[in-house]
């Protein structure tokens, strides 16, 4: 097996639209700059969604802007739910996009206000404008394992979606825990399917760790042949319900642990460490869920061995 | 591979003995009896030390003398340093004593006093008596993946301490990451080997949360062959050091985890949960470390539909 991944890093995006703070647009840029300077290279910063909804992404034109005059070396990821936000994110020379659907009709329809079917259909439209404008598309599929509305998922609902945008022009598409019940078994009968199809080189896992087996989906993702990860910086986002709780799976718990593993994932663990704890810094009473970052910033048991 | 594993539940010892309040000898019996009752049958139960240096185990003769006359059905641990505190289990009757030692001699020296080699010289005799005595033994290796005073342990310094520890008259050798920097490959390299030599069945495991890598050291572990598990109720203990860290391993987590894997654990998940929960209330400020706990708590997300 190959001993290299690729961390797709979706804090500033799917992390902050669902803090409450408002981070200003200066600090998304350091954010952005120290995450690409750690070795990220793949990163969602904004999105061009409504601003009286989602307030957090409503500097994206201005954000990727800056991005571009301050010389940007990685790619940044914009989240466009349909026609007019394509647009948008055209309007300001986006190269990269994402676009998203669900497994469950329920959450899709309370998410985008659309069935399944009908955003899988906008999706298409999307990527093939997204195309004549050289634009790449990443896809998001949620609710692969469970839904907050429907309950459990299972493999035989999930994979018909996933396949279909897989079929579509998407560079890769992410297949997300959107609340956190994926078990290692879950993710084998989603992912071994795919495998034998020939998918894994297209597919991410988007896991969260809302009942701590992020890391463990991870692993076994890992072992049938996957080889993108999405992960927010500090845990941010996928709404944890109590402090130190836990949403999405934290950058450093995955860099830390695939460094041990021995995985190159060409990240800098000591400088995504000081880059998270310097954005926690500028988040008043965040408490960081990364246990990774919580061992590090406590400095504790000679952490110069581990975690350098 | 079989479907069933074991929980070795360390908390009321292991665990309470870690933490900064003292549980009445009631309260401790509410809890052995409540897990007891979850479907644990292995607890750890208590330790006949020093009362002076660790006061949270002083009452483990009466802790004992209570559960027998209530007519415990479990098998009820106790941790014995030397031949004095097997005097001491002897004369209250107790039938299961866990022992230890470390890979690392500084550790071994901080926390008792004694070498590797001495421990061992110790262990032997301890054994002789026991099994004179008709009581069975389980042994504890720490520092097994790494020591707080000499940074990395490699599985070459490890696998000696741990096969000569499994060639004395132990039922069990419950492999120890200390402080909680073991990683899936880590486990491989211990692992592989006693299961080549034939130890399985002859080992646990004992993982600590600290870096968030516990549960998929447990998978690793288990796709190995292992199948018996610690862990501690509430993640009770370890060493925490920030309020929601986490040191060992919570039942919860685990339990949560082999459920979702359809692995039998024996343990009721809704009746752990609700003993761990009336444990918390009773830790005045302690917040729990298991994050399926939290998740369980908050009864977010439909949780009926995940943990039942």
């Amino acid at each position: 097996m190959s001993d290299r991944i690729e961390i797709f890093e979706v804090g500033p995006r799917d992390g902050l639209q669902n803090e409450r703070q408002i981070l200003s647009t200066a600090d998304k840029l350091a954010l952005i700059e120290g995450l690409n300077a750690s070795g990220l290279t793949k990163i969602e910063a904004g999105a061009f969604v409504r601003s009286d909804r989602v307030p957090q992404m409503a500097d994206s034109e201005s954000l990727h802007s800056r991005l571009k005059a301050n010389g940007f070396r990685g790619d940044a990821y914009y989240l466009v739910p349909n026609m007019n936000g394509l647009e948008r994110a055209v309007s300001v020379g986006v190269k990269q996009i994402a676009v998203f659907t669900a497994v469950s009709d329920s959450f899709n329809r309370k998410n985008i206000g659309m069935s399944v079917r009908e955003s899988l259909s906008l999706i298409r439209e999307m990527t093939e404008s997204a195309r004549r404008e050289g634009i790449r598309v990443r896809g998001y599929v949620s609710t692969v394992f469970g839904c907050p509305f429907e309950g459990r998922i299972t493999a035989h609902q999930a994979l018909p979606v996933i396949e279909e945008l897989l079929s579509l022009p998407v560079e890769q598409v992410s297949i997300g825990d959107t609340i956190g019940v994926a078990s290692a078994l879950g993710v084998e009968e989603v992912i071994k399917p795919l495998v034998s199809g020939g998918s894994v080189p297209g597919i991410a896992v988007h896991f969260h760790d809302t009942r701590g087996t992020a890391l463990a989906n991870a692993l076994r993702a890992f072992q049938l042949g996957v080889r993108t990860f999405d992960s927010s910086i500090g845990g941010l986002g996928g709404c944890p319900f109590a402090p130190g709780a836990s949403g999405n799976l934290a950058t450093e718990d995955l860099v830390y642990f695939f460094k041990e593993m021995k995985v190159e994932t060409g990240v800098d663990y000591q400088s995504l460490c000081e880059t998270s704890l310097s954005l926690l810094g500028k988040m008043q009473g965040r408490i960081p869920s990364s246990r990774a970052l919580q061992a590090y910033q406590a400095n504790c048991e000679k952490n110069s061995v581990w975690d350098s």
